[in-house]
């Protein structure tokens, strides 16, 4: 790896991105998943790199969901197990979910690669690897096979990172999916139930947190969350605030001065 | 290289990323290039895949500077070599500009690799290489080392696809900066005198085309051209284009029902 400077602007966002090359290198991540993470930076400049209230709105309901799930299960790709695999081991404890890869350009090597980074973290199991038996419909190739134990039988599936067709296919099996993606118009963002448009690298810590506080909420409690919340008003909220930021932006762009 | 069929709606744009990821196995695009390269491609989505008017004020600003210029350089890394190799060259040759090659992952393996593409272009010559002997100040490890022939000198510098603290530190050294970035937030965009908000694939043969048009104008017609050039009004400019369109596009946002 290389060396970043600690006072880069930019530091944090730069650690990431060689979380990812790094897992990259350690042939679990997909190159295609290096671009993809390119584009949700672009999307994370927009909405000012931090959490918008909107979104911790989407995590609430998401933690009620899976609170309330029989069966909730968290989906597992190679980005999110490079950026936030610990966070994704202490999710599925606090919300007693099962943990299950599920891959885009799956081989049994990168399964493999990505559970034994789930373990070593602490995982007690981690579904999708030699058990990936079932299949759902809808999708192609590799992706439609699925563990008959985890996202088979799931009520609720959490998907961080995820792309549209296999949100809508989940959806179309009647599961709740909630999505984690950076862009509000993304198909994913409009197939999910719950769609938390944050960073993952800063979504995960706080859904972890607010998944300890909300433990102590009652069933209604939860399940009141749950029917208040609106996605589509959400996502319309979420593209108002990049618009009102842009138009901040754009009355008042500030270009360096130097004083010779 | 994976074949993609001519009628892809978005063919060029897969073209060039192939492009940039045979440069990341030839060993000379750095592998953080390629997620800067899918930032770039959203923001390229955001404004509409195509040059915008107030980006073509940006490129006559740029080509205005270059022309009127003691000693211009282009700087060159390893994506700008990988997408628009023979527009490097052709632009140094019609400005009189300088190439130097100037890495923020640099090795020399990587350096001499770009050299050797652009000689094969038919650059006369590229500074940079063994010659990296110079530092500049406030820039971290191997990316302050320019050459004493090049950018140490230079009264204009030409930097497509560079990053803020750069932009910044050749700034604070009193040169004229020319970037072009697809992020209109971005600090580069911000620090540079003029940011050229275009995708570089574009960008640089139209540069060429006016850089040809522009040689025949006098000094005060392009030191009109230059005074009369406001960076930070294009910026608001580019952001509201961004921003109807953004608007355009929520005004439809349709969420997924599943009837059961």
């Amino acid at each position: 790896m290389h060396e970043i400077p600690k006072n880069h602007p930019r530091y944090k966002s730069l650690i990431f991105r060689e979380k990812l090359v790094q897992g990259f290198r350690d042939g679990y991540v997909a190159i295609q998943g290096l671009i993809a993470h390119g584009r949700g930076e672009c999307f994370d400049y927009l909405i000012g790199e931090k959490t918008l209230e909107p979104a911790i709105k989407s995590m609430k309901a998401a933690i009620a969901a899976l609170l309330l799930a029989e069966k909730p299960v968290i989906s597992v790709n190679g980005n999110i197990a490079a950026l936030t695999p610990a966070e994704i081991v202490e999710l599925a404890d606090e919300v007693n979910a099962a943990i299950e890869v599920n891959l885009f350009y799956r081989t049994e090597d990168r399964a493999e690669k990505i559970a034994k980074i789930l373990y070593e973290y602490g995982a007690k199991e981690v579904l999708g690897i030699k058990d990936a038996t079932a299949t759902i419909p809808e999708l192609h190739s590799e992706r439609r096979r699925v563990s008959p134990k985890g996202i088979l039988k799931a009520d609720v599936v959490l998907v961080p990172l995820e792309d549209g067709d296999r949100t809508e296919a989940l959806r179309k099996l009647g599961k709740t999916v909630i999505a984690i993606d950076l862009n509000p118009l993304s198909r994913t963002a409009r197939a999910a139930n719950i769609t938390i448009v944050d960073n993952v690298i800063r979504a995960m810590p706080k859904m972890i947190e607010l998944a300890k506080e909300m433990k102590s909420l009652n069933k209604n409690e939860l399940q009141s969350i749950l029917n208040n919340y609106r996605n589509e008003e959400v996502l319309a909220e979420i593209i108002n605030q990049i618009i009102l930021r842009l138009t901040k932006l754009s009355s008042n762009v500030k270009t360096l001065v130097i004083n010779p």
